[in-house]
């Protein structure tokens, strides 16, 4: 089901009334082009009579609410790392300053702590030079921290520092914070457009087909499977046995099980299993070929574990270690079964996360960066850049954290990864 | 402007008459759903009152044209290397095997002269076992050729091995042979399907958003431009001039420009400019900052060079080499203007091309082989299988090869190329 | 303390009598140069009046014990995977039939175990074909396994077989193995050569300055380094917290901290340092620089740790877990101190020895094998290749299997790492 | 035959008399230990009644000869790029700084030419913080330049910023000029140290085992190789022809070839050999195998070519191109033969040397700057920082530029070079 035409509205703080720069230099300039939410005839369908649901297109618009010569403007980053926040970060700062000329960018450190100005965090003042190199380089220039802040705090910076656009890149709860901050900034009356910019390394939010460092942690990951296949084959009875990324969405282990075929078992949490029926299907395959790659999401299997019930600072539940767990079930099992094994457990963890974009997420990062920055310079508000059918395009903030976006069991890309491991039914 | 609906159906060679052994395994088949072309409300605009042109999906049928346990599969790949020409052979080899059973596969070596015997060729008899590694390496297993054969030299092989459909990965030029060859073998009243899988490192066919391999292609053009940075930075008027593949089309110079941000003149055969416009630009630059990293496709400026009027085997006009003669040029120019310079030459050439396809290229190989394997089971025939709006569809090859793909100067991916390189018009 | 000469003298099957097929194509041969154990004046001090301890030249001798084309050969890889394996496997095999036309090479499957026959394992018959690409891939072709077999089962396997010469490819133990089998062999009378090649990714084995794979796993764990850099300064107190591998040798801990010169703590297995006295040094480099980087070998600290007094099968003590260990004992220290902080542990474990070698591996191991074929064609047993003082030389096993080569407090390696990582005594 | 005891004694400026401040944290000092230059008993037999040459161990002293808490020191890099200058530079400076406290610090930009302080170049004021980062991108931070410039400027220069100690990165020729400005120095009676450090992609400077950002080359150049590879299996008669660097040495194509075992002609300029040879033995393997693989060093294969007699602004002769020589050459006979065939030709040029060092070059060039602050520190002139016998060494400059390093066709190496490719003789 798609949503309809009115939740796919921007909020716009108020008509346009200053010329954009880029007029100067630019002949194209995004007018009234929307992007088509159904790709295909059979999402089309309903839609024969009325007009289907659209988002906005990004891109630069030849009227401006805010005067950029005169505006400062701040941005700060959320949540775990992530390949890119350093590429997403240059290309705002880079986008400000030489298309717009926004003279002073605020980069509030360790994310909203840093706005709250917690710990009395100052911001770093952010120029070309500061950004030039940061993108070959891992992590985020301005630190990162979890969990929500006190609205009022945050204003009262933005106030301070008379910041006019908000760059918020984050996750899920990230982008949560950023809504509740800009409608209170509506509420009050106040000129301040606060821009998101998703961030997911697990691509699990809505209306962004494809998240920033998604394909890098995917590349990284296939080197863990790659490792796992080497210890496999070098024993008798070898399991090679990798735990990769994903709370909620097995993306990361779906697509690294299909650009590494070597993969046996590939275990999402979208798709419970029967931890019977996967031993046994275990058993079966090292019987038939000796040796086996299983990859496991962090999140697969957490009905099957003990939860402990603690929460991180986002507020996330603590999960149980599915790794462990599987390692310790396996040895049990395969024991009993009296087969010689040799389990090699693999947890790449940080790593994934840890590196620098590669090419095509550094290309990525740099659109993401200029299309958040027209955005905020248009007025845009409560909205994050999404990326759908092929275009960048404004999602309401509220339509983007309705759900989180997961592997439907019947898809092609779950039914390509059965395929391409050969792993049986197990639920 | 968008094809109308009847250019966009697909041939068939007869109504389906076997089962689909997958339903054995998979409860998920394409039934009648079609890929939608336009992305856009604007492009959506005309079809109000009628149903606007989609692809066929790509995906497996419930029931087939061929009976998978009876008959022989023939493959060859033709034109220029390209990463991932491996993983796609592997895919077609694994899917023709283990999802359908399919018991004999030929491998036609260097291209249409295997399928044409030439020379004696024989072809391989391709298995899981002889493809199990090949993606991990660059190149083709099979050879590649350039260059048409004679049909009925090629419909005989295919008689006398008694193939049934003919997997032909190439570009534009292999696309067209494969298309007349569908044609002959219809116009003869044989059941052998010819389905084509679409190879361009320029990413410069239509219907296809992202051609195999491109996105690794960009990866290893981004290295030799970081070389031509640390050369330019490396010495007083220090120049790093980087020839890139794309004889028609610039999509590998422009996205590597867009990935590695150090670029500072970006040169594309789809964008012409006059060579004063240029020096001036560049001596600008060398006066402002001391040093330049230039981009230049191999086919831009040709209007600039005087042409040899040779073809190669592919009949493709051999280029004049644009960045022997813009070095030329630039020395010439900057020895006028009594500037210090050192001009750095890189032509990475084939080493772009031979690497082994990354991650994301891989996956997509896998998924791009199956699906061709899915449509020449169903019995379609002078096909391709593009990629469109994010799904893979069925184009048929007139469609494919009536016109190629290039950058528009007005488009927004050139748009981004100004914005990141900073060049100023030079038309 | 350098050995004495008679404990440098390895042991030869009896009088060469055949010429070596290389005499037809290689001009020339290691006639009776020695390479010298000394490499500084205060080494040498001792010898001014009789010769310094010296060894075998590794290389080609003009005569051979066996007449190569009339025997089989044997190679087997025991012990935990290491970089360069199968490069090592290829060399042999290409030596031995390219060089010497040794007509049957059998590859020992899982190690000792393939080669005492047990559980009925066969071995590969392995050819320039079958070797041909498995370099190009991490792991090892023949498998591996840890731990003794029946000296009488291993014999009679080569004496079923014809082999004349076996390869061991292992580290400590598999050295020991190799001693005692040609030990026995020569006991027996039997005319089979014994020659061991030393694999230690931990680097830790005697008159071996640089042991295959070490580079490669210094460059991958140098990855894990800046992941936990990356993390180390993205968050408020950041603390990236590795561990790496070294039962008993720091090497690769000492070495990836060198290059990658981020890490402010290296703690090793040969220095032993005081808790409190880390956690105080720890916590003055968190209130002065806000985050920090702690690389530790997996052997270290192990006098903290509470021992479970278990054994793996080739009789290694099992290690308490020092990684999780420290970040106990830093989380309990930090809370106590009310500094804000947040670790990230990183355990990069089987992804640093399951990668192909790097470029100075390959070109190593491909010089180690055949220079092990070399030692076995001229009857030597009872030894292993070394490379002292920048010569591949012949050591005995009983000199190099004597102790383990471990990190002098007081070396110039050590003293570097100080000097790099600016941690304090914390003995 | 090695060199006399006496031209192996390094210049002093005079007695030390400041205490080294490393005594406070560091208890171990270089006192008198000498690095052996023979390492095996035949060139060590020469010298049974008397001491045999040895250099200087490099390494802190207990005293220095300035007082490093109030002088300048500066470094300049000149010649080509290689990987690992920034790492040196890195070094050096945060040697000086944290190990010395050496208070002000010059980076003079473009070589010799920024110390000639010509078009008006003023030094960078060089501190960890501006270096902290540069060893994770290739080239250089300074920029660097070719030529000599007069002696009198740079003194004056040296004199001017008070530098008491000058690091010279550089090849052969910079090496030249360290040496004669380290001599006019002492001729004037200055008390400035100059110390070299020797830079040398080809690896061809003499008592260098190993030179830094080598083994990066090689790793590079094994990339270019194999893409030579793939292309030349991916045609009929498919020829891949690699350029690689090494102008007098071809160290960086044989050490490649070893590194990768694809390599079929290895072509160095120390192996002069025939055309008609070469073309038949390429033939014969053409008609054998139906590929081939060759890699030539840019100055191999000179006496065939006609010389254009220009030079470089080293003074460098201007080669003739090889590559494009032997394409032509290839081409000529091949279809002379009737073959079909196809020249893949490869240039990888700057795309080697542009890279950042690899994990071990980075750890060299760590200690390797560290060394040279110790030297500077005690007074040592007119040297080079060497590593001989696996000890880093102080070489006089004299010595070191005497000759040229290059391969011995009767080396291990280049015997094994012949084995590993199985190219006949050709000369």
């Amino acid at each position: 089901m798609l949503p309809d035409s009115l939740s796919t509205q921007v909020k716009v703080l108020g008509p346009t009334r200053f010329p954009n720069p880029l007029l100067q230099i630019r002949s194209t300039f995004v007018e009234r082009d929307r992007v088509l939410l159904p790709s295909t005839l059979q999402e089309l369908e309903p839609y024969l009579h009325r007009e289907p649901p659209s988002f906005e297109m990004a891109g630069p618009r030849r009227e401006l609410f805010f005067d950029p010569s005169t505006i400062a403007c701040g941005i700060l980053t959320c949540g775990g790392l992530c390949p890119g926040l350093n590429d997403v970060l240059r290309s705002v700062v880079l986008s400000l300053t030489y298309a717009y000329g926004v003279p002073t960018i605020y980069g509030f450190r360790y994310g909203y702590a840093g706005l709250a100005a917690k710990n009395g965090l100052e911001p770093l003042s952010l120029t070309p030079a500061v950004v030039e190199d940061i993108h070959t380089k891992g992590g985020t220039l301005l630190g990162s921290s979890r969990g929500p802040q006190e609205l009022g705090d945050m204003i009262e910076t933005l106030e301070r520092l008379k910041v006019r656009v908000l760059f918020a890149v984050g996750g899920d709860g990230t982008l949560r914070g950023a809504s509740a901050l800009a409608q209170e900034i509506l509420r009050r009356g106040l000129e301040i457009a606060v821009v998101g910019i998703p961030k997911t390394i697990d691509n699990d939010i809505l209306w962004v087909e494809r998240s920033f460092g998604f394909a890098t942690a995917v590349e990284e990951a296939t080197r863990a499977l790659e490792a796992a296949h080497a210890e496999a084959r070098g024993a008798l009875g070898g399991i090679g046995l990798v735990k990769l990324m994903g709370r909620h969405s097995g993306f990361i282990t779906a697509h690294a099980s299909l650009a590494n075929s070597d993969v046996n078992f590939c275990l999402v949490p979208e798709v419970p299993f029967r931890l019977e029926a996967f031993l046994g299907a275990l058993e079966a395959r090292l019987r038939a070929r000796g040796h086996a790659v299983v990859a496991v999401a962090e999140g697969a299997a957490q009905e099957l574990l003990p939860s402990s019930g603690e929460r991180d600072a986002s507020g996330n539940l603590r999960l149980g270690d599915v790794g462990l767990f599987l390692r310790g079930e396996i040895s049990r099992y395969l024991q009993g079964c009296g087969l010689e094994f040799s389990i090699k457990y693999i947890d790449p963890s940080y790593i994934i996360r840890g590196v620098a974009a590669n090419a095509a997420d550094s290309e990525y990062c740099l659109a993401l960066g200029q299309h958040a920055v027209h955005a905020g310079m248009a007025g845009r508000t409560d909205l994050m850049i999404g990326y759908w059918n092929g275009h960048f395009a404004y999602v309401p903030l509220a339509l983007a954290t309705a759900q989180r976006k997961q592997i439907h069991p019947q898809s092609e890309l779950w039914q390509r990864v059965l395929g391409a491991t050969g792993q049986p039914d197990m639920s």
